[in-house]
Formats: structure tokens, C-alpha cells, sequence
């Protein structure tokens, strides 16, 4: 069985499960921290970024386009997750963009920075308690994003078109990982929340809403599809 | 004709323009200074980055990902840029994806920030001399993107196998910017020199080398292709 080096609320591994999921790919879960990298993650990725994706055991995958191409090359047999002409294509992978870099800069490190990584990390190499200039900032930027979010969906499907994309998974994987904190101002932004219950409710998304990390509970919405 | 809006010294723009000629496909270019992006642009790509490919007047592209990959689908009937099998591919997509990540966070993005966007600012919006310290780091970082060139080159013809790729082209776009400051410390890495001057001396590398910005002359050896 393949398998997946991830973090349970890192953005891509999320994205990758997500994705897996919906092409019915089994895959075995490896935990990693961050935080703390293993000297096997370097080993299987030079980045030491998260996830690496294992085909078999000799095989290992990174970089998260790398992986998402991969997977669409190999896998999409069922159901494509980049569907649709070289423009729809391009666009299905501009959104994807949009999320790894600008999304994640301003709003999902920082959050995840502040009010995760920093619990776990020792006094002496920047634990301690959430910068609250940071996440308040990273709070404003992402009505930014939830805005983008309603613009598309109010004239689309799914964020890219009228088919689910890989699009979707990428915004879902960061915005789920966020969620988590509970603190999403959904009740402003209904075009964008109803979005997010459609993504929410798919099979694909059960074992996300189970997960936990130690030491600190998710928002009492987070697993709930009718939040 | 296709164009291409971009900026002389932005390291994806500079990749794009490597594979449009690769690939043989005549591209009119349309400036745009980064420090001062126009309402024309964000109208092109909300999130305001260069590159931005325009198929036509009326359908314009941007994400470096979705760009290169919208043009390895419909441009490479000459010469694949995303060479080999998935695996094969996987590794191309891997090394473009830490040259724009991991090399741009940690090299281009500070360099070129303190060397040129600083000079061309007004003062209130960040413009004055560079940061050195800034540099210095940025600098330091460089050495073990050049080390991790001479290994990859060390083992194989070009960065991800044997023909050249996406990923040496997504590599010296962001090495050819920097080294127009000319303080790229080649003579300590005779490996990686070599793999350059063989990417410099193409006939795609040409309109690169006879690139200047206004202000700044390039440094002495940044068109010779025996440096």
C-alpha cells in the first residue's frame, strides 16, 4: 500500500488525503511533526517539507505539485481532479496556486505558526505563547480570501468550474486546517460557508473530521456539517 | 502573437521566457514594474504576480505552475520541458517547485527586494538602501543551492535526469537574475558553473544576457558565457 509522510494539520498533507480519497487510492499514514523533523524526512525529501508520498518502499514523492501531478498522472482513472481543456487546466491550477502561496503566506502559516507550532516548539527555538499582532492580521487577510472564495462560487460550481477540481481540495485542505481553531467567521460569508459544507460533506472528508492533535480540542464546529 | 507580461528580472518571468523560446513559440513582452503594479494588471491575475501569458487578446494566464504546465500541454510538439515517465516528471516538477519555493524564499526574493525593488521605492513605501544583513544571509543561503546544483549535475546530464527540463530553466531563471549583480561566488563551485554555462550558452539564453534595467549595469560577466 502506498504511503503518505504527512502532519495531521498541515494544509498539503491535507489536500493529498483529500485527493487520495477521491480517486479511491488506499494509503497508509505516517505521522511527522514539523516541528521536529526526522532525520528520515530529509532523507526522503531534501526540502524536509511535508508530505512525501511513498509509492512503494524505494519510491518517495515530494513537493506538493509534484505529488498533486503525480497522482493525476497515475490515478485519475475514476474520477480526473484536474479535469477539463488546457484552459480549464490552467485554471484548475491557478486556484491551486493561489492557495499554496498567497493563501498559505498570509493566512494559514501564520495561523498555524502562532497557534500551533509555537505550543510545541522549546522556549529556545521560538515556543511560547501566539504573536497576537500576527494572528490578527492573518484573522483580516483571510476575510480577503472568503471574499475571493464567494466572488468564484457565486459564479461557478466548485471554485475552478463546474466540476470538483483539485482547486477545491487545495482551498479545503488549508481552510479545514485553519478551521480547526474554531474562530472562521463563516456567519458573514454564506456563499463561501456553503461552499465549504458541499466540500465538508464528501466521503473524502470523514477521516479529516476525526483527527486530533495533543494537548488541544477543535472548535466545537469542526466535525459538525450542519455548523 | 502570444505575449507576455513580465519584468526583465523576475526570476519566473525569465522562465517562461527561456521556455516559449525552447519550445519556439515567438512572444511579444510587455513590461511591468513589480514595485508599482498597474489596475491593468490585478484586471489580468487578482493576486497581482508576474508572469501573466496572454493566449490572446482575450484570455490571459498566470500561476507559474498553471502556465508552464498550459504550455507544456499545448506547446511542446518539439521539445517536452516535462520530460520522461511519471516518475521522471515528478522529479522535474519536484526541483521547478524548490527553485520557486525554497531558492526564491531563501535567495532571489531577498536579493532582488534589498538590490533593486529598494531602489526604485519611495522612501515611504520601504525604498532607501539595502539591508546587508538581509544580504549577507541571502547570500549565505546561495552556497547551499549551488552545492545541491554540483550534487544533482554530479550525478546527471542535466538537474532531473538526462535532458534538460523545466527544472533547469525554473533554476536559472532565478540564478540569472541574481547573477546580474555579478557576486555569485562561481569559482568555488566549478560543478554548477559548468551545468550554467551549458543552460547560457542556448540560443533560448540570448535575449537574457542582453536584458538591463534602467540604473544598473549588469556586472561584467553577466553576458559572457566564459565567466
Amino acid at each position: 500500500m502506498p504511503s503518505l509522510v504527512h502532519f495531521t494539520l498541515d494544509p498539503f498533507s491535507r489536500r493529498l488525503r483529500l485527493a487520495l480519497a477521491e480517486y479511491g487510492v488506499p494509503v497508509e499514514l505516517i505521522d511527522e511533526e514539523p516541528w521536529e523533523p526526522s532525520p528520515h524526512l530529509y532523507e526522503l525529501n531534501p526540502a524536509g517539507t511535508l508530505p512525501v508520498y511513498l509509492e512503494d518502499s524505494t519510491t518517495a514523492l515530494s513537493g506538493i505539485e509534484a505529488i498533486t501531478e503525480y497522482l493525476e498522472e497515475t490515478r485519475a482513472t475514476r474520477i480526473p481532479l484536474i479535469p477539463g481543456d488546457a484552459f480549464e487546466r490552467a485554471e484548475v491550477r491557478r486556484l491551486a496556486g493561489w492557495f499554496d502561496g498567497k493563501f498559505y503566506a498570509e493566512v494559514s502559516e501564520p495561523l498555524l505558526t502562532e497557534k500551533v507550532i509555537r505550543r510545541f516548539l522549546r522556549r529556545d527555538k521560538g515556543g511560547g505563547g501566539p504573536d497576537t499582532a500576527r494572528v490578527r492580521q492573518a484573522m483580516l487577510r483571510l476575510r480577503d480570501h472568503l471574499d475571493y472564495i464567494s466572488h468564484l462560487v457565486d459564479h461557478r460550481v466548485w471554485l475552478a468550474g463546474e466540476e470538483l477540481s483539485i482547486a477545491d481540495l487545495a482551498a479545503a485542505g488549508h481552510i479545514s486546517a485553519i478551521d480547526y481553531f474554531g474562530d472562521i467567521p463563516w456567519a458573514d460569508y454564506p456563499v463561501a460557508k456553503g461552499w465549504y459544507q458541499r466540500v465538508k460533506s464528501r466521503p473524502s472528508f470523514r477521516p479529516l473530521l476525526a483527527d486530533t492533535i495533543r494537548g488541544m480540542q477543535p472548535g466545537p464546529h469542526y466535525a459538525d456539517l450542519d455548523f
